[in-house]
């Protein structure tokens, strides 16, 4: 039985997908304050233009220059999996595959984008790459993509997060990047929490002040996203066009399609190359999973909002909780977002793309089961994704319906073993829906034009 | 340029080569405490008779049942590398592949064996496995192999590693297995130790007395070691059997083979399956590279002693400081045995192989630039391989030497980034090389007969 797709190196795909093409409606632009769309001129002060078209492009197929392909293949293609112990775990009839994104450097998908973005900075001129980390995924995926393209990359990591996360912010040093524990006084939006609050612990949304900030200020210096921007989604979406190539090795294709979704790059990037086989007439059904402590496309409203919690990004139309939501301490920092990409969110409006949300235990539970029969042990996000499939595939055992399932599995949980830990010795919860909590975030939404 | 070569699942090798079968004389027996050689039937008390019969066979290859293929296949094969970026920031004209072993669930080569041992023991009608661990790796490796084949695992777990490494610990307790920190009250050997140091910190000393003694008094329970025995380096075989066919793939082969060395399970897995070439008239030259504060084969004597520090297993013929040498603190804690395979030593002893060793900073100083160049952060372990190819590509800038070199990247370090950050903020250091202790330990030797 095998167990393993793999694609030889010469099959790497050498476009991303640009679903923007294939939408029946183009997505709403950014505003400003103003309520006046954000000019593409107007960012960049923070990102090089080739990225800035990207945001804006309508070109179906975008190609993947060489130097970019050159570092993927340091672990790209990667393997697509048959789940035959977990099906069999699960009695179901149903065929589980799942995409390997944990076969990265830094653990994770991000360094799809990562390495694309260190490129074309590097390309526009640029020396220095600032961004913001939380649990650090993000900021160990720009570091090492900074050195492989000799970029210096200043990471302002969250306090609380500095000081509890201390491997992570390692594997930065060890790739070449300097850390630093935000608030930090090398900023105005640093010195400024520090004076009100000297014991600030940080939170992402001053980290993203101090980065943003650093970069408008100096021209050998720009800004890295690691999610919900348009750009960033399209480098994933290298992820579902190798799964599709895949799955046609085998001859199969998916009835559904899972991804856990925080700001949506993880899920854009194994669902959208199969959006555009709908035109041809798929019914492939594209599922986004989140946490239900943190429901933003299913209990959001959508709307313009800030992308950031302290109102300095341009407002974006998306499924949002309120950009001043504080969603409860789940172990899946990276679904931690009060929004969405703009993208997922106009799909998932337009009825063109479901969405689910799963409680806490539910997603240790089943990384558990995957980690015990697969041997994997997955990162607390991608858990997300696997309570799903492991829903679905239990009903296709009680219907007896033999589906294709397939499911991103973003990252490893190696750096994330703390929250295991906790799971087994039953300190983990399953926190309400924080209805009251959403319902006056939603009060702070802001008023456009 | 191709960076990976991958095999299919359909080249994964079928049979494991077993050295013994080429070596020009036969490895010494191991001997009882009597002098006399052990019986295979006292071996039977804690290992299943298919082990006893790897342990002793002359058979030059040695099937892999279908079920351990099985499992293996959720990593195997292991993708080849060719280290394009490694090369090109030591402006070398040598070629230099790395097989890359840290891709299995484990995060190293050992679950190769633990994966047979679990299967061999299952279809003994064995219930329960015990061990120790002092890292962890070996432990998380059985704990994975336990869960595949239905076996209970119990893992005795040296007291300062369980509360300075709880992130094994809960790595092994996701994969099912009971861990416990050693010294524990359940054994003999753990309460006469309690009774005489109530603090005592443990070590894989007492650890192995606990689990051996455990395995010998149930009938359903055996034992199961990570390394130093010959069907423990035989079950990793498959490791250079695959890069020999993917280096064909490649039209290329190797001029030197190198691979750090503690038990001698990594060397023996990459390594073994290029001595067979050497009766066919390869000069292909295998290197085995050590600590310099745990220099077992080049400083070490040739003789026989105990495998274990306390003297309760069988006399070994294998070089040696001393069973009750203490190495230095040192960061790669796999490397840390006084002792090495029988195997291993006698190879060395006739001059087949070679052996050198690298100092602590010098490996670390190797592994970031291997994590700089080619993004996989490697375990301290897998430094000293890389130290030792850093050397030799060198040298053939040099020279001017377009030499091939091999290497087996043991396993990844992210559960070691304490020991990054310590290189990092200076405070590793360089032990000197521990004559004296050495000289002491050797004084101790067991008299045989």
């Amino acid at each position: 039985m095998q167990t393993k797709i793999l694609l030889p190196e010469s099959e790497m795909p050498t476009h991303w997908y640009n679903i923007m093409a294939d939408m029946p409606n183009k997505p709403a632009p950014y505003l400003g304050p103003d309520g006046n769309p954000v000019p593409p001129e107007a960012m960049l002060g923070i990102f090089p233009e080739a990225l800035v078209m990207q945001e804006m492009s309508a070109e179906r197929w975008i190609p993947i220059p060489e130097p970019v392909r050159e570092v993927l293949r340091l672990w790209r293609p990667s393997p697509l999996y048959r789940a035959h112990r977990l099906e069999a775990a699960l009695k179901t009839p149903a065929k589980i595959y799942y995409k390997n994104e944990a076969v990265s450097p830094a653990g994770s998908h991000k360094p799809n984008t990562a390495v694309a973005q260190a490129f074309y900075n590097k390309q526009a001129g640029i020396k220095r790459l600032t961004t913001e980390t939380g649990a650090g995924q993000w900021g160990c995926s720009l570091a090492l993509a900074g050195q492989m393209f000799g970029l210096e990359v200043r990471v302002y990591m969250v306090k609380v997060s500095y000081e509890q996360k201390p491997y992570r912010r390692s594997l930065m040093q060890t790739w070449g990047a300097e850390v630093f524990a935000s608030p930090t006084d090398m900023t105005e939006a640093g010195r400024q929490i520090l004076k009100l609050h000297p014991d600030s612990q940080g939170s992402l949304g001053i980290a993203i002040s101090e980065a943003v900030e650093e970069a408008a200020g100096r021209k050998d210096t720009n800004y890295a996203l690691g999610s919900v921007l348009n750009h960033v989604l399209l480098h994933q979406t290298i992820i579902g066009e190798e799964a599709r190539k895949q799955l046609n090795l085998v001859d199969d294709y998916p009835d559904m399609v899972f991804a856990s979704c925080g700001g949506g790059s993880n899920f854009g990037g194994i669902a959208f190359p199969f959006f555009a086989d709908k035109a041809a007439g798929s019914n492939v059904r594209l599922v986004a999973v989140e946490p239900s402590s943190c429901p933003t496309l299913t209990k959001g409203v959508y709307t313009y909002d800030f992308g950031d919690a302290v109102g300095h990004t341009p407002l974006m139309k998306m499924y949002t909780l309120g950009h001043d939501f504080m969603p409860p301490g789940i172990h899946a920092g990276g679904l931690r977002y009060h929004g969405d990409s703009a993208l997922v969110s106009q799909l998932y409006n337009e009825g063109l793309i479901e969405a689910m949300s799963v409680p806490q235990l539910e997603t240790f539970e089943a990384g558990v089961l995957f980690a015990r029969t697969e041997g994997i042990l997955p990162a607390p996000e991608s858990n997300h994704a696997i309570a799903a499939v492991v829903r679905e595939a239990k009903a296709c055992a009680a219907s007896g319906e033999p589906k294709t399932l397939l499911f991103n599995l973003s990252g490893h949980g190696h750096f994330d073993m703390t929250s295991y830990d906790r799971y087994f010795s039953g300190e983990l919860e399953n926190f309400d829906y924080p209805e009251e909590a959403i319902k006056e975030s939603l009060q702070h939404l802001p008023k456009v034009g």
